[in-house]
């Protein structure tokens, strides 16, 4: 069984405005999703973020957005295909820079925001994000949302030769087309830790989960996102450390 | 006899508005000192710059300045020697990822306005930037100011390693101590395409100009700070590339 | 017969970097379009602009728009109706303030770019944007596009109370449907002097154009959109000037 | 005895980073000096905190600042007094807007941060904040520092007709000359709520403060500055407000 990695959005904040726990959720994970100082972080946020990210040997992760500041990201924005690679190589480049001050590198990428659900909409979008990744070092896999069906995604990745890392989540229900419910909806959002810590150990095994409408769903995941927004989350991170790595020795 | 590189402030468009003649400019000059997107400059911008600098084998230099787009970095922003750094590595580490992308990278560093004029008077703010360098890369090279005596930036220079090269101007009248003649006094501009053609050559030979008391002024300069903000600057730069080439191969 | 205001955006200038030819058509224009600084306009730029509108007795009108400058507002971003009418309320506020330092006021809105034609083509966006300016002022005209029915735009203005100036364009074929043809298509854009004056003086004095399959179309229009980016679009507007107030005593 | 108005910055959120308690110390002031959207606030959350204040009665002030998101307006920027003007004009209205369209107006100004500590050391700088109030709206007061002599600021009041509101602190030690303790030295920040509402009642009652030395200080303040950072601050204004309304009954 290979190992499910962990990854959060972490370094949110922006010069005198903090968000997030990140000092108490990186002794938990794999993968950190840096945000790259265009939807939040600024570069000393960013080295600040690196260098915790450095001290717990957990991977440094670009994770570039939209030029949205007041939106924090989550707002779609028009743009061509050589505008987003230009948007995607800067920001990489600039977390990059701060890393290889603090003598490490980017690992991998994944886009924030509406960035990431317009490429999981647009498979022209998917491609600008994949060649704009391989134009900047074919060696960074690429982080996206794993679907009921990975292989129209995985095609675009090994066009260029770029690494795919699909992410699944352990809060969220999915329908049995393999995407999350809407938040509108209810129970699209697990609370129960326990049922979160279950459903993030059938992702590790390579089981299948149980679509909202009882049907199963086999999603073929590399990463689990998880959360440090507040306490609660974080303890949810722990157990699901804790439950994987009992998982992995059992 | 070294080569005098000429260096010109270049991609300071920004959005929808254009600023300067660099297409005209570039075939002229050694190195291109690219905006970094702080003062001017965006990703597009930036891409579009690094390709025309590749397209005539001019260097690609970081322009790094302070987060003051309304006022082109011109504004001194206090901040702390760690926050300098960080504000470097950013920048050069986004115009290298745009770099890496068009397949080259920044080959040196030249802060841009107050960030320019702030290492220049303060010993601490050079250090802060030095060190900022070798962090990133000890192979990238500083260019600053040549003044009358070069020896205490060298000193912080060989400290860390980093090679500095010391730029000079062909249209400015120097006084006495090395210094630039304010541009609120008269003739500290030279307008005369052969007053600047010949302090260019000056500079170019190693021999002493005549500061605006008329004594001799020793400055030991690698480069030479051009502009292409209009057409005459421009064609004051073929004039000094056409002189120094000649005075090449004399 | 009533006037046909021509109406200009402007004040399109940034920091450093100068856009449109302001000071040369201000002279020939009834309302100036006014940048308030979220897509192209600083503090400085908008009272500079206000001073030369009031020179010549030009209406002040605010030109808000979507917090994207180096989009220059001219990608749509999702806002509930609440978030816009906040960007209206501050932009207006923003350029008022500036105004009434000058002694004077604004006098209308229009709606720039992005924000002007998500306006025209979703009518809650429409509704948001009326109820905004008659919150702030009730007695303020909102500037919007003529189009073959005026009907549906007009109930939500006298809904709210709310004045609407409708807007045509002497320098743009229209389709049957009384549309702007799109510029990808030949003949979308006019740009023989003669047939620009001729469309301005049909549409003031209330005669229908011929849209581009041949037919006539009627389009009520309180004002006419003129341009001031270059000597030629200047120089358009300076001969429709002229053409009006012959019109106008003939 | 006049009455001594509490007044606290407020308003200084971002986007979807949250800062202060706005809503928990509205209710035991008098002014709510809201951000302008220049180092905090952004229109919606401007919006929010008008409505707020309108809810428990308390008056709008503007709190402009420099253009500094990042540094959250506590760093210099070089402006020219005209350059400040027109800072001040777009962010007093911007608010203006905001509040318009709520029912309410601004009713003084206060600058922020780094442009409030330019204009106490910069006689020019205060002209200059003076004179664009008054070319705002002369009604509205402008609130600042109060000295152990105001007479200097006074006279620039008076030139202009601006009323001037001083504030003074309770939760600060001052020096013998009127100034506050620097927060680098032992006992500058009263951390014992017991001292802090005996200081509040002292300048209540236009009584001296011991300054630093045991010297006497008299300070005539019209308003005193408190904080609703955090619980503990929060807790402290509304002891101080309980003391003050206690003190003006007996």
């Amino acid at each position: 069984m290979s190992r499910l990695l962990l990854n959060c959005d972490i370094g949110e904040s922006f010069g005198s405005w903090t968000m997030g726990l990140d000092a108490e959720v990186m002794p938990f994970i794999d993968c950190a999703n840096i945000a790259c100082g265009f939807h939040a972080g600024d570069p000393s946020i960013m080295r600040k973020t690196v260098t915790l990210a450095l001290a717990h040997n957990v991977k440094v992760g670009a994770h570039p957005a939209y030029q949205d500041l007041v939106g924090f990201g989550r707002r779609s924005m028009a743009c061509s295909a050589q505008e987003l690679q230009d948007l995607l190589h800067y920001q990489i480049g600039a977390l990059d820079g701060i890393c290889r001050a603090q003598g490490t590198r980017v690992s991998y990428v994944k886009p924030h925001g509406a960035m990431y659900n317009d490429m999981m909409a647009n498979p022209q979008q998917l491609r600008a994000v994949v060649q704009a990744v391989a134009a900047y070092d074919v060696n960074l896999p690429l982080m996206l949302m794993a679907t009921r069906d990975n292989r129209a995604a995985q095609a675009i990745g090994d066009e260029f030769g770029v690494t795919l890392w699909f992410e699944a989540f352990a809060d969220r229900a999915y329908d049995s087309a393999g995407r999350l419910v809407s938040r509108q909806l209810p129970g699209a959002v697990h609370h129960d830790p326990d049922v979160i810590v279950q459903q993030a150990l059938t992702l590790a095994a390579g089981e299948p989960l149980q679509s909202n409408d009882g049907s199963a769903l086999y999603l073929q995941a590399n990463t689990l996102c998880v959360h440090g927004d507040n306490a609660s989350s974080v303890s949810a991170v722990q157990r699901i450390r804790e439950a994987l790595n009992q998982q992995v020795q059992a």
